[in-house]
């Protein structure tokens, strides 16, 4: 009874102290923090967008009443999930030129068909449905290279998502430049529009050492650097793009990059599949982020990226999915999970390899590392910005429960996630989304899907 | 107004003629008939458990007037789908012990679990939660080996799903017979109570050829060929089973099988993961049956079978979940889908390998022929059995669609599955179960979770 009444006193001590404006309860609350805590029975404070506490249900529901209280006592609290590698207005083409080999994929299919159908209303309307599609799965940031970048940033801040965005620079023509000086500026405007945004980190996206010169990998840099933002870009995806490098400039792509300077800034590097090991050592002394993409990797037979000794290294690796037209046909990061730790399984043959623990980390904190990212998202802790999700156990592959990783790498699947807060902000609720018009975005898709289905007809 | 009023006469006369008990109208109709056909805006009509048409939504709303017309404007029908291996009461053990050493998981976690834990009331409940899960993914039939197996067709037969299920035998004392001679006993007991029935095929399934002497082997095969049902068995999963049976009998298991008279009846052999070429040719003209696991090949490090070979041999293999238990965490074959086809492409190094269309062929009609019931299931054809799915295609990642097998294999989700009919019988209708009682099933499965928990806690 003393100790009751103590509780009430407390709790009323603290109502005025600390009003908070949401707590979120659940039957696991994943932190992902330094000590890797699993609260059974937890619960999350929320004050202006930031965690402010995480605990047990009891004792937080005493020491934190709330404006807002959301019970999930059938669910998992865990940090929202992120994409370190995406390009997301290509979601209009998903499945367009699936089983096809990697020359055919870009040549016949994807080029000619950007060539023909990327205009500012194809980034804008492909945007929302990847940004629909992610947060609608548990994304809560991602990274993104493609044209128009500015108006990938403007639909993702709309919708409330966090974003690492790169403007593409790349030797020939593309949509949005006819050269890679004009992809320069470009970049240049954006740059400024987005300093300082509390979602859209912008980026610098020189495609890939081998699509663009030195000079112009250098020229990246420094405007990557005088904006203080990180450069994105493609490395050792392909063998053969090795081999060309090799040949070409008598080193690895990745010491190219080093050997330019290009590595000197925060940098972030999209599937690294082909790393020696001077690559891997340029990697951790660059500290460079590293996106591991396995079903673009399967999908497109580049090969298996050596996760394993990246993880030795400590090094940044978070998971991605790359862009849905062909090199993978969805924004789903949990069967990214699925893939990641099976594929390093059975090409090791060790099933030891990448344990479940191991795979959330990179889909959570990790790959917030490799954003550049880490002091605000990737785990639920106290000053961290509020990206969470709530990932139910209520369909039959999710229970019973014996481990919550196995559960949220091997069984749970992205159609469990049920609620989705971004910087503090509810972006889905009991799967409505929030922030989205969805059937007008479903409309406009089917609309634009003829005009692609035309233009790629032989 | 002339063609209103014939189509009109036509209906009557039709109506007289051929009344059927449902019509189900869909986007897109994938028949996986011969011709492959996919009708846009197709039907499809059952009477009696039986589809009696299939074609254009115009012609057959017209030729067939139904008790209950089912619209499903933006969805997909397709097939059942067949899932050729399973452990289905193992589901209660789900996520119980990953990513460890093969012999750590069956000999620290699974044998003593099993052991402690396997009893008639696991299995009951174990198969209800299995059915479930199957069910509203999809999956309209399934091959399962396990102990008390008539239990496991009890449960699947009340809730209207069709298997092919075997009684295990095996070397060692398990928990439903102390020798293999009573598992025999048991084995034909079960054999006769299923005789002719509608859903379920008995089967005897000793366990592996490594498990089992010659002697026994034979037994269970003239078993299976007095009541005429199929043998099924797990052959080479690991190399190291290859390596035991060449030193111990100087053949691999599949000449072993041969040699005995094993394959001379219907069998279904479960992974096949390392088989010669000799072994695929004994595979060829023994028509043996084959489920192909990539998850729990993946997961428990056991190699990659040569799928594209077997294709090559036209060999009926199929796609199967292994149970949840270690060597998968569910059951659910739009994922074992999408990892088939990434698997063989990443490993042979060609994208080509392995097309959406060959992989949907695995999961239904190729799958059927595995279990020998391709006459009945596995296809939407005139004069088979209604197992028939609605896919849905209004979340995000349904849309765009430009090619309906890509859109199956690497998009769909076993979610987005919204209406199953098993053999004319709805068994779920927009998400809700109409044959499982899932509550009481969900708060069983929480009791026996604890129990099983404390089991195997060290």
């Amino acid at each position: 009874m003393t100790r009751y009444c103590f509780s009430l006193l407390l709790g009323v001590t603290t109502l005025a102290a600390q009003p908070v404006d949401t707590l979120i309860t659940g039957r696991y609350v994943v932190t992902m923090d330094g000590a890797r805590r699993v609260i059974e029975n937890g619960a999350m404070a929320v004050r202006g967008g930031e965690i402010v506490a995480v605990g047990p249900v009891g004792e937080m529901a005493r020491k934190h009443p709330a404006k807002q209280r959301v019970d999930r006592p059938r669910a998992i609290l865990a940090p929202g999930l992120i994409n370190t590698h995406c390009h997301a207005p290509m979601t209009l083409m998903r499945g367009i030129a699936d089983d096809l080999r990697l020359q055919d994929w870009l040549e016949k299919f994807i080029f000619p068909a950007e060539g023909k159908n990327v205009t500012a209303e194809f980034v804008r309307w492909g945007t929302r449905l990847a940004v629909w599609e992610m947060m609608r799965s548990g994304i809560t940031a991602y990274a993104d290279m493609y044209y128009f970048e500015e108006l990938v940033a403007e639909e993702t801040k709309r919708a409330g998502m966090r974003g690492v965005l790169g403007q593409t620079i790349i030797r020939f023509p593309v949509p949005d430049a006819q050269t890679p000086e004009l992809g320069l500026e470009r970049a240049e405007r954006f740059l400024k529009r987005y300093q300082n945004d509390s979602l859209i980190v912008p980026a610098v996206a020189p495609h890939a050492p081998y699509t663009n010169s030195d000079a112009m990998l250098q020229a990246a840099r420094r405007l990557a650097d005088q904006y203080r933002v990180p450069l994105i870009t493609h490395v050792s995806e392909t063998k053969r793009e090795n081999e060309d490098s090799e040949r070409e400039f008598g080193m690895s792509p990745m010491q190219r990059l080093e050997r330019l300077g290009i590595l000197k800034g925060p940098t972030l590097i999209a599937h690294a599949v082909w790393m020696s090991d001077e690559d891997l050592r340029i990697a951790a002394r660059s500290r460079v982020g590293i996106a591991h993409n396995p079903s673009s990797n399967m999908k497109l037979a580049s090969g298996v990226a050596r996760v394993l000794d990246m993880l030795k290294l400590d090094l940044a690796v978070g998971l991605g999915t790359d862009g849905p037209a062909g090199s993978n046909n969805d924004l789903n990061l949990f069967e990214e999970m699925d893939l990641a730790a099976k594929l390093q399984k059975v090409t090791t043959m060790d099933p030891r390899s990448l344990s479940a623990e191991q795979v959330f980390e990179m889909a959570t904190i990790r790959g917030a590392r490799a954003l550049g990212m880490a002091q605000k998202t990737g785990s639920l802790e106290v000053g961290k910005r509020a990206d969470v999700i709530v990932v139910s156990l209520d369909e039959p592959h999710a229970t019973p429960i014996f481990n919550v990783y196995s559960q949220l790498v091997y069984a749970l699947k992205a159609s469990d996630v049920r609620d989705v807060m971004i910087d503090g902000r509810w972006v889905m609720r009991d799967r409505q989304m929030l922030t989205l018009q969805t059937e007008e975005i479903r409309r406009e898709v089917e609309r634009l899907r003829s005009q692609i289905a035309a233009s790629v007809r032989p």
